[in-house]
């Protein structure tokens, strides 16, 4: 497999700015690869107890009985709990998690099954003992009385009229059962623009595909954990490994009915989010299992039950079509997107909705999403939430109607794109954005260029739009005596932002990166900030970092003008430099008024808080060139490029970072990743081994091209650049295997066993 | 005996608060109580070492050789370190550690001993080990070759012409040996006012006597203790117990050489320290162990190595010559002071100078102080560092002085009462303080005007005055959604001030106390924040709380003024409610408004910086009732009452505790409490056994009155009070015994032999 060479560029530019654009050592660089960073596994406490969690061994069952005694008689347990020991106050709340929201009576009965389970690793019980070990023998002592009930694991069956149901409260009209009656069915919106019967008449050709893509978790190294302390005077400390520390402190808060105010959580270092550490599972188990030792308790889960106790992303069903005339021109484009939710209501169909014309500007449009129970775990989070299988459906086909146009799929897609004012079907209108410049780009590359020659080679491309969010943030800079500067943040760092972040306060400031030392606080220390998702910590926390920086900045211009005794309109800060603007005499360094503060009226602090909006949309294009073994199916990806609208590139290497890391996870949905489940619910693959990832040796270098388009409404131009990247690859590896060996694809994985079949199918 | 019904009262008061002058529970009572909150001690972490100090058997002796070759080869030895590993850039700086300030050099060779010791208990080695049994096997094995010297343990000795010297270089000319040679005199400063001769020539009655008090400790409970880490990126991490954890930064950072940004310190919750744990010991030894291994290097000093190694107060030789007219009018005052350094500059006897006659009106006034270097450990600062004993002298002469001129002691005191705008000999002018209204509540308070009958009793009083201190701090206030605060300072709680600190934001904004979560930030995480010392942190710490929730007002009543799109003129916030001024139907209560500040704009935070000055005086006295043994020399205190000007008591409770716990550790060194010494420098009693401290049965409940004089220079009119009611009791207990047996004390503590031996000495 030959690696492309690693040459990374940036296309577009505008303001120049001293720290922007530079790449700093991260300054949680040191502790991360010292192995010193503190993670949740490693808190460590003086009569720590170990708890573990019974999980559900069916998919769905009604539970007639919970018998704890023999566990709690086993020495060296200290506590059993169960759905009984949450409290039983009226639901009807809607919890905010961070990335989602779920009614509170579903989120604790996902935390602690009540009279039902709806998937295998459905919690159930949690016991606290002296160690793993016991934790663990208690388990299998704890009886419990199933009845097992039929059970449904696509959205499809889920929906049919025999399903079992999962909710019996659950009725959605539009497709419930006859009467109305009890359904599988979460939720059915449906965005429309135009006149989608009119636009397929204009139409010469029309596309139409039916997709199938597997549920798929995000592969984070590191479990789910969490230690809590009830205290005795009723506040609840959480340590715990989340993207949302305020989030986890705002539903722990409700699960337990206390306010927020009596929860703490510090974030500990985190090995790996991707969304799926938004969601809430054993807080409030280790919480109650602490209130009734007095004891701090610390529950870290093993893989299997990552997989199967925590939120993966749904799989789905996709049905999407496209008419378009013969110069090139889409008419109208329909998509039917059913999203499995696992066990509760809460696939991110809706986002799917959002982006699966997102990067096109389309007069005729109607999407169907649905919502649908099964019996897997609850869907979470997973970079860009629903938006990979929509864009795997969408772009082959948009890529079969190029091909039947005769018309280059880039130049089609260019014909097609969205611009600024575009109008999509949910209503909202475009900003400003990239999709043509990134576009423009990717046509120019030298790998869109090169011959690809040799047998059962094929390039593919495909694109990818993402909205990226922002919402609150908060942000306080200390100064110290030396110049440098102390920043804190409430944004958990999961990809480099407490240096981009940082980043952006040096800019304002004229001092360097290094002079700032950037520390994420728990949520006692720092004001609400959202949680780290939605690609905006970049933006938000950047941005709020921007007002502190500007706080200070006004209040140490102040300090130098009375310390020169003149006007702060006299004074200037340029290049880490302040200097009246009428004396050059009079000149200080950042670092001589920062020893002087506290002898010249004490110590200056800037703080920043924003609710930020505006984050601007990100578009990411992929080529993908591909090697097909006709007599296995294997699948070798030859060559892989990125080209992405990252509006301004703050930290340009952890932006090349997350666009070869979300490319690297889309080769892995593309190729490999499912949840492989027997016909009854359980998933047979939960382990790294058998749930393959692909690893450094599986890709080549994936090349990057960074096309910054400013954000108008934020300080420094920043989009987020997080999510985008990951949603074009599955469709553009589809394309390129279609151009190796003729097979179009229509699910996903497309493993060994998918292609054969394809290629089996093809030659008849 | 008989304890006096507790009977707290407040004698004074003007403004009318909500919140300051409840009692509400300590926010970290919880924490306390259960064992939970996280000592030095306490701290963990994966790989720890534990480190243990090489320290000198002699009290001064040349270093020839040490030889660390074995206990580096022991097996469980991961390194040693010596003098030779500190940094040797040119020293000249001097280094502000809290409670005084030090030559770098000298703070140095304290940290380890370079070519000489100065005192048992020295510093000269440091080894890291596995355990803490192998490292202290390890110092067994480290080999010093010493060429003993000769020692000298009191001032007079050391000022004596044939001393040994300990550090060649000091020449102080007033009192060095002829010619200007080496002497151990460090410092010796004279303050003058008016004409002491002329003064003294007016005087009726003059009354000189000489005093002796012995070296004492804090006798705090928890021993020194440091965890470094010296991470890979160069930055120094250091969990300690400490009283200033912005002085261990600088300290640390000056020590290394390394910029302050350096190094990040963790304060850790404080088992006592009462001045003792602001100097700099082990932290650096520490710090360089952690640098040799790559690992986290920890080190906890036993109880002996707190009395030998670390910085109780000086002892002192005092002249005290006092003159006064037949009608009570004090004429001339002279104070020869002489304070033990130990084994470097820096003894309290500047503060002593300040305070000796600090709670009198004066004309003509001489003090001199001299600094003397003895074979002891370095003094350290102990709760009113030097005013203690130079009360003790002041108030028994006083004491003498009124007997002889027949005079009532309160009556005498009140006739030469320091008032505003009283001029001090160092030249300083007194601001509003309340000395004469804490004599007034003192003379009114029944226990002066309660008979005390049988023999061998007496009823002594005497009072003392401190500065109080101020300085920079830093606070930072966040506002959650069921309208509760996070408050984040700087200061280490060392005495309740969490909540006296959070009570004060509590007041701004018309909440309750209870509302506000305040918490002790590491030194990355808040502004500068000067130690807590000098009676300073409800004072500096309240104020920047005060300015912290003041910032936060504003921002809510804009916010609240936005989102009924009204002027923010036109919104009050009162008792917890903003109103409209004009229109009754807008109004929120504080806590509707916190819930909606996401959804209007996002979070708000306060913060607050000052650099806080004119802290104001505080003035205590004492009433104690004594019974003596005559046989056994053995004194009980029956009654014990302190009364002091505590300016406005934000946490009554606290400022009780405050006043009953000075008084204890005043009525410690009254008694018992002493460095009891060899004549080689050997201290005999180095356990809490032998040096014996009081305990509850020892003591009287003390009764306490709380004289509210309001500091005018502070919002709340908050004075310091931590540190004045340690002062009087010693000449308190004097004047009792005086009273009771007839003898006249010159000297602490006055132990049974002392008793006994004025008792003979009087009978002849």
């Amino acid at each position: 497999m030959a690696a492309a060479e690693y040459e990374p560029s940036v296309v577009l530019s505008n303001t120049t700015y001293d720290v922007i654009g530079t790449r700093p050592i991260r300054h949680d660089g040191a502790d991360k690869v010292t192995g010193r960073a503190l993670y949740g596994a490693d808190y460590q406490s003086a009569g720590l107890l170990h708890g573990k969690i019974l999980r559900s061994p069916h998919a769905h069952a009604r539970i007639n009985s919970i018998d704890t005694g023999k566990a709690e008689a086993l020495q060296g347990v200290y506590a059993v709990v169960t759905f009984q020991d949450l409290p039983d106050t009226p639901s009807g709340a809607t919890v905010d998690y961070g990335e989602g929201a779920m009614d509170l009576g579903y989120m604790r009965t996902n935390v602690m099954a009540k009279d039902k389970v709806l998937y295998v690793g459905h919690a159930i019980a949690g016991v606290a003992a002296i160690s793993d070990h016991v934790a663990e023998e208690a388990l299998n002592l704890m009886e419990v009385e199933y009845e097992v009930l039929p059970s449904v694991v696509t959205a499809p069956d889920g929906m049919s009229g025999d399903a079992p149901i999962l909710i019996d409260e659950l009725r959605t009209n539009e497709l419930g059962r006859e009467g109305g009656g009890p359904s599988n069915v979460a939720e059915h919106f449906r965005h429309e623009l135009g006149d989608v019967a009119q636009g397929f008449l204009q139409a010469d050709v029309v596309v139409e595909k039916e997709f199938n893509t597997a549920m798929v978790h995000q592969g984070y190294i590191e479990p789910q954990n969490v230690t809590a302390l009830w205290n005795n005077d009723g506040r609840v400390h959480i340590w715990t490994s989340t993207q949302g520390p305020f989030e986890v402190r705002g539903a722990v808060a409700a699960c337990l009915d206390v306010p927020v105010s009596q929860v703490k959580v510090t974030p500990m270092e985190i090995g790996g989010g991707f969304g799926g550490k938004f969601p809430l599972y054993h807080d409030p188990v280790a919480a109650l299992l602490s209130k009734k030792t007095g004891r701090a308790v610390k529950i870290v889960m093993t893989r299997k039950e990552v997989f199967e106790g925590t939120g993966p992303t749904s799989g789905s069903y996709i049905r999407v079509k496209i008419g378009a005339t013969n110069d090139g021109k889409i008419t109208a484009a329909e998509a039917y997107l059913a999203y499995e939710a696992g066990g509760y209501p809460g696939s991110p169909v809706g986002a799917a909705a959002e982006t699966v014309f997102g990067p096109y500007d389309l007069a005729n449009v109607v999407i169907d999403g649905y919502d649908v129970l099964v019996n897997k775990p609850k869907a979470g989070a997973y970079r860009a939430p629903g938006a990979t299988n929509a864009a795997f459906a969408a772009e082959t086909v948009i890529d079969e109607l190029a091909e039947k146009l005769g018309l280059d799929p880039v130049e089609f897609r260019l014909n097609n794109a969205a611009k600024e004012g575009t109008r999509r079907a949910s209503g909202l209108v475009f900003p400003r954005i990239g999709m043509i410049e990134m576009l423009e780009a990717l046509k120019s590359h030298p790998h869109w260029n090169a011959p690809l020659d040799g047998p059962n080679k094929g390039r593919g491309v495909a694109v990818g739009y993402w909205m990226n969010g922002g919402a609150e943030s908060s942000c306080t800079i200390s100064i110290n005596a030396d110049g440098t500067l102390n920043l804190i943040e409430g944004s958990a760092d999961i990809g480099g932002t407490r240096t981009s972040v940082a980043m952006q306060a040096a800019e304002v400031l004229g001092i360097k990166a290094e002079q700032v030392h950037p520390a994420v606080a728990d949520t006692d220390s720092i004001g609400y900030t959202s949680g780290t998702g939605g690609s905006s910590v970049t933006f938000k926390t950047g941005w709020a970092a921007h007002e502190a920086a500007q706080h200070l900045k006004e209040q140490l211009v102040q300090r130098a003008a009375s310390i020169w005794d003149i006007d702060a309109e006299a004074v200037t800060l340029e290049g880490g430099v302040f200097q009246s603007k009428s004396d050059p005499e009079l000149r200080m360094s950042f670092q001589e008024l920062a020893a002087r503060l506290n002898g010249t009226g004490g110590p200056i602090a800037g703080r920043g808080s924003v609710n930020a909006s505006g984050p601007g949309g990100a578009f990411a294009g992929c080529i993908a060139d591909v090697e097909v073994d006709p007599e296995t199916g294997k699948v070798d990806i030859l060559r892989f490029t990125v080209v992405q609208d990252t509006g301004k590139a703050i930290h340009p290497s952890y932006v090349e970072g997350q666009m070869q890391g979300g490319a690297a996870q889309g080769i892995g949905w593309a190729l490999n990743e499912e949840y492989y489940m027997s016909e009854s619910g359980q998933m047979l693959n939960s382990s790294l081994l058998d749930y393959r990832m692909p690893t450094s040796l599986d890709l080549p270098m994936i090349d990057t091209v960074i096309v910054e388009v400013p954000n108008p409404n934020h300080p420094f131009g920043v989009r987020g650049v997080g999510e985008v990247p990951i949603i074009p690859p599955p469709a553009a590896v589809a394309n390129a295997i279609y151009r190796a060996v003729g097979v179009r694809m229509d699910r996903l994985p497309m493993n060994p066993v998918a292609i054969m079949e394809a290629i089996w199918k093809l030659n008849g």
